[in-house]
């Protein structure tokens, strides 16, 4: 069979009626709002019904740190949700929506890859239902509100110069990073500096995620603390007045989409947040709708295990009252090479060597998730290049771990190539050894959870942080906050803070650069590098070469 | 009957599934793609099958200078669309989209008013099917790139002083009107200053509206001209690559979207481009699509008839090739009390001479649609404290201009209150008395065009315009841009400049203060007097008291 490639595959899809994916679930037609023919919302009324349902099992699917060779989360995400719906049981997907800017920069990401995808992938990869949109108008509203404050009078006494609130737009735009606003004249208002981040970043898309129903939503808004005045008191969202006004523009928005597998089984595509200065799941609401509808529900977290799975554990599951039952962690053959040293012109020739070598960093995040309480089970995600002997020495590197890893063929075979890990998880599950426990309890200190963190997580030897950010901390504490998780922003690339550092390194240190208070997503920001908050295009970016095709197919984006 | 407001009756209106009025219109459901269960858009492959049909009647809605008496332009249309339907005609309403970012500002504009409505109103007036945020999109990735073009090299010579396409943001921020972008150094690209305009006046919008097909929109959006080099020479979206991705953004938007009126009706609410810099009319495509699909359309354009139905004439029909079989001119009693020099609050006594006083606005107006070759009727749109000797001044005053003037109650009584309306246009329609043509030819010298427009139009005496700008339109004529249509961009008060020269003014002059080229809507912008393109908001914007109510419905919007 000649190759072909994510977007083909896709578009030869044989998708069925969304009404039909949601009456599998038991939606009523009433209560699933159609977006075209493959799309669809579940209405507030329909979830809120649900309410007294029990739950069914959740199913994390982590990874090792990302490495150039690729590891395929989502695509094994969605490949054992099929695994398990084959093997019998009921299962729903829950991932992440993707966000509109970065795909005209670099070519966009699938939802999935090969036979394990996602439908239909053009229109997830553009303005899908339009939740990024409202989320950015929700946004950009209270941004416009806080200005008109201050220019009609200020009565709160904002001091212009510490409002913190920014402006978003789904775009990599670099020229707006850093803006002077309100120049010319009386007229437009008080000039000072301030920029956009890319809506992903936005706190709103944050809280949206994390918030349980449209009153959480609207109290969590109101929470957001968009300034401070001269002697240094917070301002919140809810003194502009403007919660309300955004949670009518993001009624539609809390309500979870759904789409379908390649197989014709359920996905819950929704919401995505910043995997670094947010906690970078999908929503609770799609998850404990999905929870409410299924027996197993398979979802994922952003990054390696290190960044993705303990924020999904200490921030999600905490806050949410979630039990995971069983978590993933996906890790290639590759990957283990070139954590072993190979450069990835060199990742095709066989070198058991380095794949032993190399396995140590996945040693540590199945340490790391068990130390949860969550039973771990690897998935091998297959690549046509891997050997018997390379394959061989990452199951033995886990077994001695006391875990078991599975060699999934998915991407190439669908759901019918996951069958023994679905079968291990399912195992598991079942097995109740789950004793789900977060790292951290909340009434710590919030610089002891940091460290928390960092000792038990990275297994760094110290958290550096100067005073002004000891002393920040302080303020939070005594301002109420100090019960909140903290949300590390770092290097996705290494259990350290140099992304070069791969493997399992020690001796390291965690560097803190800034805090950031995000007080209605309800947690600490503790950045330690440099991190992004509005990317740039790239020299030639994709958009040149973006357009629609004479059959009305979108070209370029893939 | 207790008084009911517009939002009240819209919740209550008895909506059938939006594939049923699709049906009526013989759309087959593959084609109707639904957003929710009472919105939909059509699909381009079922708008492109249309080609060879005859096409129906169009009627246009137009209407005196707008007062603060109100006119009901829109409750107008909607309520004729009902009328024509109830006499046994199958007409289909065309009307534009409310923009969302004004509704945070002041109470929200309803889609008609009284038993004269489309529906569903809250979401007509928040995301509706995403088209706006659509527009946003694409045109912000222009923007983008424009500056990640400069960014990487600058290889076009763009001056970036020179740089003439701003951001666009569906909001009220007036601190965004005026800003410098790309502060903080070497990776943040060359500061410049430029500024956000409200997405509806984007020349995308404009574009939007005005094309035939999704080639048309792409070889449109090539056309648009984005900045000049150091030596004048213009730069276009074509040569910054963007042209392909933008109609990759905007190929759900292009297709229109169906909803329906109180009475079940059919109505395409699609595309709002602003009504001063743009042309001010609803999409081509949704208007040639509903030609296509019924006997009768009823579309309105923006403002008065001085503004709205001269460039719906001079420039939607004259691009598009329609040719519309009658207009309907809306006045109403009060607003020609107030034409008469009566104040607001004084406008429930009787005044029979006020309104003889008055009434030379709207003889204007009818003469001057007469004018295009298109038989006029005028619609005399019933408010409670109308008395018989007002109404039968206007009729006496109408019928002694040629013209007839007929009282419609379809704000207290739906279509039932305007079915003589509906027999009088059908009368003329069927008579064939339209001999449409435009006002001027497309080879007309610009200045000349714009004296046309102001001297036939408006009656002034002269166009006011220093050397600047007639080089600048003798630049654009050299460029092969003088075969384009002249858009005014004038108050809308008044046939003058001066918004306060209410009736019908003679010997007044119109000044120009800036011209401005949109190469890809194809249209001169003729800018006299301050146009705003970013509002703001005022100082308690509605916004503060919007909100979900208990039962889950929109407060505050309307």
């Amino acid at each position: 069979m000649a190759f072909r490639s994510d977007i083909e595959i896709a578009r030869d899809a044989k998708k069925k009626p969304i009404q039909q994916i949601g009456e599998r679930l038991g939606i009523p037609s009433e209560h699933l709002l159609p977006y075209g023919h493959d799309k669809a919302k579940v209405s507030q009324e329909f979830i809120a019904s649900l309410k007294d349902r029990p739950e069914g099992k959740l199913v994390l699917v982590t990874a090792i740190n990302p490495t150039p060779a690729g590891e395929g989360k989502t695509t094994t995400t969605v490949g054992l949700g099929d695994g398990l719906n084959r093997i019998g049981k009921k299962a729903v997907i829950c991932i992440r929506e993707a966000s509109l800017g970065p795909n005209f920069g670099m070519k966009g990401g699938a939802a999935g890859g090969g036979m394990s995808q996602v439908v239909p992938m053009e229109e997830m990869n553009l303005h899908f239902t339009g939740d990024f949109h409202a989320i950015t108008s929700a946004h950009n509203l209270l941004a416009a509100m806080i200005d008109n404050h201050i220019y009609w009078g200020n009565t709160l006494g904002i001091d212009e110069r510490r409002v913190t609130w920014r402006r978003v737009m789904d775009m990599n735009d670099r020229a707006l990073r850093d803006i002077v606003v309100s120049l010319g004249g009386v007229s437009n208002g008080f000039p000072r500096q301030t920029g956009f981040d890319i809506t992903v970043a936005s706190e709103v898309m944050a809280i949206l995620c994390l918030s349980n129903d449209l009153a959480d939503l609207q109290e969590r808004l109101g929470r957001i603390v968009v300034a401070y005045t001269r002697d240094k008191q917070p301002i919140t969202c809810r003194d502009i007045k403007a919660d309300g006004a955004m949670t009518v523009l993001l009624k539609d928005a809390m309500q979870p989409n759904l789409v379908q597998t390649l197989e014709n089984n359920p996905a819950f595509v929704h919401g995505g947040p910043f995997a670094n200065i947010a906690h970078g799941c999908n929503s609770v609401i799609a998850t404990r709708t999905a929870l409410k509808l299924g027996e197993y529900v398979v979802t994922e977290a952003g990054f390696g295990a290190d960044l993705g799975a303990e924020k999904f554990f200490d921030i999600k599951c905490r806050k949410a009252g979630l039990k995971p039952s069983v978590a993933v962690i996906v890790a290639t053959v590759r990957a283990m090479k070139m954590n072993g040293g190979v450069a990835k012109a060199d990742l095709g020739a066989e070198n058991v060597a380095a794949v032993q070598k190399g396995c140590p960093n996945l040693g540590r995040h199945i340490s790391n998730v068990k130390g949860f309480g969550v039973p771990v089970v690897v998935a091998i995600n297959h690549f046509h290049s891997d050997t018997e002997a390379e394959i061989q020495a990452v199951k033995d590197y886990v077994a001695g771990q006391g875990a078991e890893a599975i060699l999934c063929r998915h991407w190439a075979m669908g759901g019918e190539g996951i069958e023994d890990l679905a079968r291990k998880v399912v195992q598991l599950a079942e097995a109740g050894a789950s004793h789900f426990a977060p790292l951290y309890p909340d009434d710590m200190p919030l610089f002891q959870k940091i460290e928390t963190i960092a000792r038990r997580i990275y297994h760094a030897d110290a958290v550096i942080a100067d005073k002004a950010i000891r002393d920040q901390l302080r303020v939070w504490e005594a301002a109420g906050y100090g019960n909140l998780p903290i949300c590390m922003a770092k290097t996705q690339y290494s259990f350290s803070t140099d992304p070069n550092l791969r493997g399992a390194p020690t001796g390291h240190s965690v560097p803190v650069r800034e805090v950031r208070l995000s007080a209605g997503a309800g947690f600490i920001v503790v950045i330690c590098g440099e991190i992004m908050t509005m990317p740039g295009l790239p020299k030639v970016p994709s958009a040149e070469m973006i357009r629609l095709n004479d059959q009305g197919f979108v070209e370029g984006l893939f």
